[in-house]
């Protein structure tokens, strides 16, 4: 009998088909890096792209010039701009805002066939340094509300240059998946007046099934209710409400859990597309009791077809707890 | 400068990204149906799909023998199962809820190579015929909530047999998205005493500029804040609440408008994937002033990544108005 599963926060039902249940190797993968070729994010081509907004280079070594180990740069074909004013039009029944915003890009090695599961810690390290330099800087803007960042690898994950990078998008409007976590989070606090993602976190150590790694401050898990196979949360243990709270070893210890878990996802299913999402906090909320932030990790393993468009709610042909064992499992 | 524009039913944003624009031939189309090789769901076939649950056959031939011109089959690995008792449990922070539904695949011509686009208008009209009938018959069980009705065209729809089918999953919770598209209609109908469908509609055959093609009864338009390049969405003229409401010519007129709206993406952009749902009123909803049904037509051009994945908002290459240009031009 498949079962119906109801993620706890928002509320959106998965069907885990265990009939259509799927193995690892039934999954598709990720095109290998080819080199050579022409590669804008590539040392010594730093001229291509955008100036600079930051970089991780020698003290003293001029912007924009190859001795550099990660950039930041503006995203050439921008979703949103920085310049202008943010200003809301209404036209008869509809709404329309001018696309005020940022749009960038964390080039996270000068090295074309590194990733995050195979450069050193100290890289991945640096990158999540970079969200919270970037997130803490872009909140001075008081026409933004939300920093979303993310990762497209490969290109069934919507990846357009297969060079190692993340991306951010600074958005004027709260965006509506994350205004729905933060109703749900703070609905159960109401109720029980403890934070939901805690709850998860002490339940999911207890039971174990669905555990994947942890570390001191991080768990990594396989959600109860995933919309696609192997997804993966990596969650601090401890509550807290934004990802750019620093504190002494926050990201080295996250870095390490974030690597973990993707070689993990790598070596079971053999180089997967996937995304990740960082889930935190909005801009204006204050540090609170209710919001948990978190990363989610979604191989693209399944098609979006009609029924997801049409309902959405997902069909999910392996169960989390199986998906959890064969990445706990994983010989990395 | 990007635009970003709010879908006025349930409020998501969409990003209209100018700079990325792309044109028809910017796009991948699906793939051509192979002929030979064996289908399940070819005429002579019959015996390798599950007993048939209805089917349009000359009167006096008898079940799953070859004399057919359309067939409704329980899906052979179905995502929910008809047997069995709606039991809800919960484990902890979590709930579950036994996979209780339907999932039939509506086979719509014996002739491999045929499509929506290409069948005789009287096919079509039987296919919309037995949406009907299926969604009537399932109704009577009380177990279910909603039925979802939809097709994938092409693989990169999520169609895993290429011969022309579309699905309906009934389901024992009302979807979502559904739930959400209800609250918005209900929300503007109690401000307004106006559905916001027809608004819409009045709104949008008023300026044309977004409008496709038009019948007696029927609208086809480019929506105001798409999700996905040459989205189309088909709307009754009329106020009504339940797709499944018949009346005289109602299936004939909505055929030649479903036809002609698949028959313009097609020749525009080549033959691309796309998936269509049918969206109406919950079984448990009465006829009412506020919902209206509809039809949303999907082409699958472009991938969805970390930022839909994060935001449950969109970005989208071209403009509604452009594409409504385009297909309105299309010469078929």
């Amino acid at each position: 009998m498949p079962e119906l599963r109801k993620d706890p926060i928002i509320g959106r039902w998965v069907i885990i088909s265990i009939e259509r249940g799927k193995r690892p190797s039934d999954f598709s993968t990720r095109t290998p890096r080819k080199k050579g070729g022409f590669c804008p994010f590539c040392h010594g081509n730093e001229y291509t792209t955008p100036a600079e907004i930051m970089a991780f280079r020698p003290e003293g070594s001029p912007p924009n010039s190859s001795n550099w180990s990660l950039r930041v740069v503006p995203n050439k074909f921008p979703a949103l701009h920085v310049e202008g004013m943010l200003e809301r039009v209404g036209e008869g029944v509809y709404d329309m805002m001018s696309g005020i915003g940022a749009h960038e890009v964390v080039i996270e090695s000068p090295v074309h066939e590194e990733t995050l599961a195979t450069m050193p810690l100290k890289s991945v390290e640096n990158v999540l340094w970079t969200f919270h330099l970037r997130m803490s800087d872009l909140k001075k803007d008081k026409r933004l509300k939300y920093v979303l960042i993310f990762k497209n690898e490969g290109e069934v994950a919507g990846a357009t240059l297969e060079h190692t990078h993340s991306q951010l998008i600074a958005l004027p409007i709260v965006p509506s998946l994350v205004k729905e976590e933060m109703e749900g989070a703070r609905g159960y606090y109401n109720y029980k007046e403890r934070c939901i993602y805690c709850d998860i976190v002490r339940q999911e150590l207890e039971t174990g099934a669905r555990v994947v790694w942890e570390n001191k401050n991080f768990i990594a898990l396989s959600p109860y209710a995933p919309r696609v196979p192997f997804e993966t949360w990596i969650l601090p243990k401890q509550h807290e409400s934004h990802f750019d709270y620093a504190y002494e070893g926050k990201y080295a210890g996250l870095a390490e859990i974030l690597q973990q878990s993707l070689r993990r996802i790598d070596k079971t299913l053999d180089n997967p597309p996937y995304n990740f999402v960082i889930h935190t906090s909005p801009f204006t909320n204050e540090v609170n009791d209710y919001y948990h932030w978190h990363i989610e990790i979604m191989p693209k393993l399944t098609k979006l077809a009609g029924f997801e468009w049409g309902s959405g709610f997902h069909i999910n042909p392996t169960p989390p707890e199986e998906a959890a064992k064969f990445l706990r499992d994983a010989r990395i």
